[in-house]
């Protein structure tokens, strides 16, 4: 396969600011030169705006897509809203999730989504019991991520209990298995293709009773694999823990191996300032979920604290009521702002690093996210000639982009040294609006 | 001017949900007719989407747009901001002033906004000294409204003090007339035209002496005015407050006559709960501007109290971190959620009428915002049709409409029986990104 060349009029690199005139090269899936302030060659891709590395959603259950807009005008909780998403849960097979799943990516696609970690607990069919091939749902997912141009890290998710000492009860049969080690060996089979790899996830002090946690944790390390854990969403798991175990959800898992730099802790929300302490001080990575947090009436968790104290950063659109990481960036800073009265917490290239190269590590594809040589070519251009971004001059144009541009703004995404959307088009998926209408309305009363 | 038939697929007509199949007939500047349940009639405009009341923005500074993404990567606080501000506003004269306008306006009607209320203080020139001219600079923010096509109601603002007792200083002295009744005679000045009314405005407790507030809050019943004013937007305005007055700026405003049901309480963030019942009491409308909320990290301002005790709920853009009223209006209740815990305090169709009618009725508009004869024919159509509102189905497109879409989807704008904005292209101001770049680079350093 001959070098291609793609040349932006401006990228971002890593640093602080945006170069100019910027070539890039790829030979099969990988960048192999960048350089900058050059004219563009003769033969050479034109990307049309800022190019950016391929975006990493950290955190994913795609199958709650199907709930945007559909509780808006409920009233209650987090708890309520559950009842809903587990309605969809329950009409799911390996056929609708395959379709729901394909949408939903390509959604992700053209939101300059270039790789999704997908929490994944709906394993078996009806009443528990388990597909033909055990993991007929996990790689449903995976086959909608190659469809939809994008990788996919599967972390196949340890979901034993309904709630600490309480049985799984009606759909979420579907999420068990019979303990730990049975999870391991149906996690096992799971296959890595060159779009997929496979990692693990315990629910959350809920989903897991401590003794079975260290058999995931185990799992994990052996495999070398990324470890992903809901932690303190709501305070209300943090009320059934400190009852059950006598210690908080951080203090259960860092005494059970679950804590550490292979791991990602998502949400953190209500953490004391010693669970705070526990999860910077092992190097877990922390997973912000903004604009889901504050659809669900989450609040807004500690996340200057722990990035402070040593915690990488990542972001995910987790219920998708949005799909935009330009907007979950940006929802970081300013729900630290509502949250402390002051500003500035985080650059608009720390916030990029969240959204790209942090987030691609704690997925287990540390060679993405970056724009270098020997990295994966995966890049996206987002338009910033809009009334939105205008106006910022040359030195705040990487501001505009991660404070004022978004999903709709992205032009081309190239996964792999592939165009996958052009112009704002999916190049597989033609009509994504019906993809997903069909979709959604197959697994929806 | 004979009758033109304008029809739709959709529109929402101010009930829970959408009617289909909608035809708006107008003759001159207003609807005379509104029918759903139809064909397109031959020669009738089709619009693309669904069609809502065209937006009121009720709180903007428009001159603050040139601050986007420009102070994303500073530290500090409001205080701090509102030196760069002040920088900006220190460089703004009458044909540069409306430059920016003008775009800034034009930005609006593509995100469906028809009428601005423009919290106008910046008054006067260099040093303070009067423009030959009086209104030269309030001129030219009408003048902008009706080249960028759109409504504007000029809230003429009296600001007298850089703080309770202190004089106004540095680019300050711009602001001040030389009490309240020189500050009436300016604004009585002031003429409506067909596009434009003039309303009064108190800055703050802080920019204006208790003793002066009288005369504003008069001036404004005398012409039937409506009248704003910024409340409790950050706690040292309420201790200074204390300190000079003994009591808070709401009970200030209060005892002197500011509060009622034609005025607009702007921000509302930092009230006791006696504040609450004495703005919510005598029927004050809020103006809720979110993403500066979260921008200027202003914390969340009760809303969902205010409104339970009958303050009519009403929106704005306020500093232009973002121009999408949309956005602003989900953020109401996306933060309330963030503050309570809980889900569900406003309906799709309550939030839309805070963008709509009600925040027509706080800029003296009460003749539009709203789909019915007799009405003024400023309308908006949104497309739906994009991955971002797909899959709601049918009972849930409104909730799609103010949960999912944003300005980016706004396709067709008609004010007064006149389109300003055809597939998504406003049709007077043909490069809206090149006239804000242009005007900001004017005005910054």
């Amino acid at each position: 396969m001959p070098v291609t060349q793609w040349w932006a009029e401006q990228a971002w690199r890593g640093g602080p600011g945006l170069d100019e005139g910027v070539l890039i090269e790829t030979d099969g899936d990988r960048i192999v030169d960048v350089r900058s302030g050059l004219a563009p060659p003769p033969g050479a891709v034109r990307l049309e705006g800022v190019v950016i590395p391929g975006m990493a959603n950290a955190h994913s259950h795609c199958f709650h897509r199907a709930l945007r807009a559909r509780t808006q005008d409920q009233r209650g909780d987090f708890w309520s809203w559950r009842e809903a998403m587990y309605a969809v849960a329950g009409r799911l097979e390996p056929d609708t999730y395959l379709a729901l799943a394909r949408a939903v990516f390509a959604e992700m696609a053209l939101a300059g989504i270039t790789c999704v970690g997908e929490f994944h607990y709906l394993h078996h069919g009806r009443g528990g019991v388990a597909y033909a091939a055990p993991n007929a749902m996990g790689e449903a997912l995976v086959a909608a991520a190659a469809d939809a141009g994008i990788r996919i890290t599967l972390l196949d998710t340890c979901y034993l209990s309904g709630g600490i000492g309480v049985p799984l009860e009606g759909v979420q049969r579907r999420f068990g298995d019979a303990d730990a080690a049975a999870w391991a060996r149906r996690a096992g089979a799971l296959c890595p293709l060159a779009h997929a790899r496979v990692g693990a996830a315990v629910h959350s002090v809920r989903g897991v009773p401590a003794e079975q946690m260290g058999t995931v944790a185990e799992w994990a390390a052996a495999h070398a694999a990324p470890l992903h854990v809901h932690l303190s969403e709501q305070p209300a798991e943090n009320q059934a823990c400190l009852a059950a175990y006598g210690c908080t959800p951080t203090q259960l898992l860092g005494n059970h191996g679950v804590l550490g730099e292979r791991t990602t802790a998502v949400h953190a929300t209500h953490l004391s300032d010693a669970d705070v302490a526990l999860v910077a001080g092992t190097r877990t990575a922390v997973c912000m979920c903004p604009t889901t947090e504050r659809d669900l009436a989450d609040g807004i968790g500690p996340a200057r604290a722990l990035t402070s104290a040593g915690s990488p950063l990542v972001l995910g659109s987790d219920s998708h009521a949005v799909v935009d990481l330009l907007e979950e960036a940006r929802a970081v800073e300013l729900d630290e702002r509502l949250r402390s009265g002051r500003r500035g917490h985080w650059s608009a290239a720390e916030l990029l690093r969240a959204a790209t190269v942090d987030g691609h590590v704690a997925l287990g594809w540390p060679e993405a996210g970056r724009l270098e040589p020997a990295a994966l070519a995966d890049f996206v251009s987002v338009d910033l000639r809009t009334p939105r971004a205008a106006g910022a001059g040359a030195s705040h144009e990487l501001a505009a982009l991660v404070f004022a541009a978004g999903a709709a703004d992205v032009r081309d995404v190239v996964v792999g040294g592939r165009r996958v959307v052009a112009g704002g088009r999916h190049q597989r998926i033609e009509d994504v609006w019906g993809a997903l209408t069909d979709a959604i309305a197959a697994v929806t009363g």
